[in-house]
């Protein structure tokens, strides 16, 4: 069928994907969503004609921005995820048996309803009984929730739209202040090929908050560029230090592999060192 | 301009980039050849409308298909580029001081002409006076030259048209003949996302020749699901156990890249240990 | 949404119509069927991704292959319709008081169950009394009625697939037999500038059968080139000599546009008149 | 070659079409000018991304918006083109013997400049000697001559950018002083499917100027929707009652197209008696 989603990735380049059906379209009170069954990446989900995940390279993404900071931390028991409604990240959370409790707090239901009932296989983490699902403005749920987390998760859309808020100086502070004391941070910061400024602005906030802050890198197919950074921010465990590596499934994440993440290439490097 | 060069990465998936001007269009006798002036890339270059190269990203390839070889050899002197007609791998190898020659050969003369004229940041090392260029079958060549090269590299289009026969276990042969005793051969070796049983077949076939057989990943944003396969065969020297690094002037490629390139998720080790 | 439906009009040309919603898709035995609700062109139809009809510009094509032959006709009262399985030349059709009968034979019943769903507005006609629905192949329902019917109406996609047969001289001469005495044949018969032969074969092929034959035009926004043919053969009416018109209701058609129809651009008649 | 020239009609319709080559392309000081080769349309021209002319059916256009007016005057001979740079509207007017002087007044000398290069068979009649071609504000130029013509045409483009003064009550007053007693003027008015109001008002505006005023229908299958309206005010002529036509070469015109193209459908017919 000569049905094609096309995202704008920027103004001068597109992606577009075969359609072979739409599952589901609709615009909730935050964003237009979009869940489309694709020959190239199976289910796939997107969020204001943006790619958010798909069931082919999903597992990418969601070990990554989940493992590298609950390996980091020697005990990980609480555990927020903030945005990340598709559930992705709060599965590979709660492969980790230490965690006792994964919030999500996810402002838009839509997207957790959706993702339930089109992607199981990313979802599935939000049935758990461990899985603690909160629909609100993440942002006023850290400000009420101190001292609490061991690990928050910022697994959030591109900093336009309803996650702008949850780029900011000013919430990487309510997301110190949620941290316990040795708690650490993790949160998905855009392409150090079309973002580089706001990697850099991240990486000068947190390093007003955290003693340790590290930038690491995975490859995620559907994002542009391919090259995709990670920041992460910890009181206390320094992740290019971890001594015991839970025993967990994945594809892409390996004790190895969590430390080559955090060798940059010179030019990313120089994002980050760059006055 | 509404005007779009369009690469059908598979049958269910396309890429389109603005075009700003059309450099160069023509027919070789191998394959349809265009350089297009793009807002995202600069200057790119298509060989039967995929994406070979482009000022933007170029340095990720061509630094990482040339220097983690040339680094591993400890006195690289004899360097065969097999295809590679943009000059990208040839100027990348003659930043290592030990290469008294650098040959390329290239079957595509137009290539080479066009090349040089649109993309001299790319092209200029093959006006170094260390740089050899044969117009040539790069099969043809490396049968008529046994036991010269301290490195080959084949940085070929994908195994369909003029290059299909760069992919063959027969054609290792000629390598691992044309490499001197402690020789060691790289090549692009495609996605780990879309070629897997490509991967599979190249690797098995160089561990019948080769000792030592390494497959490593780079990250190219214009190369289809952007993660990057490359496979290198040694005689003698192991890429993992290189004692000193050149210093050379590089944006993706480092001592610690060479190493954590070697570092493969789980899903593409069990391309290459899958029976 | 940045979802787009595109019909490939020619390999060098396509449309492209963004969807706002895909209301059905699905492979019947003879084809793929899809109905998408449009921004441009509301409800529209597509089979093998060939636009069919569509709710805003539907009524010039089937008030034009319709009322045409029926006000020729001095009293036409059984008429048939091969193809149109959307029902709009019905409901056309039945717009004449005179008209006892109308028989839709229609191949694929997924069509006409999906417009009876999707389309009202267009297959309300089916629902007549008078409407007489026939889920079989054109050509041999034809072949089995003989000298029964004033008109009949082939509404055919495009001479490849299910189609091919009713676009032959073969089939014409049945066309002719299942007419009465005074019976009247139009078909639509494509472009006249992507389908020049085409034209002049059909156009060819009726002369030997029918003492009249006619060929007249109308524009359709969203058939390739705009420009579309009818050709209509007449045992004894003459369409450019009819006395009376029926009063119905039209948006495209009128006694005038019945007359100015037939007057054909240089270029248009050529192609028929040449040898 | 993938290299695709979109025209986006509408928010919600494309046309692509496939590029053979760019012959030209840059930005004057009125608008974007490009020039393809195509395999659909031969050498196309854009201005502004929207499709103008090309080698394939521009013969319909110019035809039409020039020898209606030109049949219908009694002897023409001052005509004045405003627009229609491209020179396909010079080269139809002085097919008529009657002409002693056609004059051009095209504000982007770009615009013949290119035409005159890539398109010879369009702007070949710029290079007659009763042509003459000024580079000027058509709006001025007419301010600057009363009484003088016995046919304007405007040739614009669109009534965006450089072209929408062409599109006013104010100067259409300026084009009927501009007309000798008996003149006659005629323009393009876009589609009766996308631009009802417009072409609503200049009937209107029209109307309170000249005693005649028609519109006309051609189809041009690049031009949006296919159907095309030509809006023509007269002093006295009236265009349905011409007694003699000149006897000229054309491909789409005829003295029965002449009088067919004023047969409106009824909903073109309604846009024009809507109050």
């Amino acid at each position: 069928m000569e049905l094609w989603f096309s995202e704008n990735q920027t103004k001068d380049q597109k992606i577009s994907v075969r359609v072979l059906e739409v599952l589901y379209s609709g615009k909730s009170n935050y964003q237009e969503i979009a869940v489309y069954k694709t020959a190239q990446y199976g289910t796939l989900l997107a969020l204001d004609d943006i790619i958010q995940t798909n069931e082919k390279d999903e597992f990418i993404y969601h070990e990554m921005i989940t493992h590298v900071a609950l390996n980091t931390h020697v005990n990980p028991e609480r555990v927020l995820v903030i945005g990340g409604g598709d559930g992705g990240a709060i599965r590979e959370v709660l492969k980790h048996k230490s965690v006792k409790k994964a919030t999500l707090a996810e402002i838009d239901d839509k997207v957790v309803e959706v993702s339930k009932k089109f992607l199981p296989s990313i979802s599935c983490g939000l049935e758990d009984k461990r899985a603690d699902i909160q629909i609100c403005d993440g942002i006023k749920y850290i400000q009420e929730h101190r001292n609490e987390f061991d690990v928050i998760i910022v697994d959030s859309t591109d900093p336009i739209g309803p996650a702008v808020g949850l780029f900011s100086g000013q919430f990487y502070k309510m997301v110190y202040d949620a941290l316990k004391d040795d708690g650490i941070f993790v949160a998905q910061t855009e392409s150090p090929f079309y973002n580089v400024d706001l990697i850099k602005n991240i990486h000068r906030d947190l390093k007003e908050l955290f003693p340790i802050v590290r930038l690491y890198l995975a490859t995620v197919p559907t994002y542009p560029g391919g090259l995709w950074t990670f920041t992460l921010g910890s009181k206390i465990y320094d992740p290019l230090n971890v001594k015991s590596f839970e025993d967990i499934d994945t594809k892409y994440y390996s004790p190895e592999i969590h430390n080559s993440a955090f060798v940059l290439p010179p030019f990313v490097k120089n994002i980050i060192n760059a006055r």
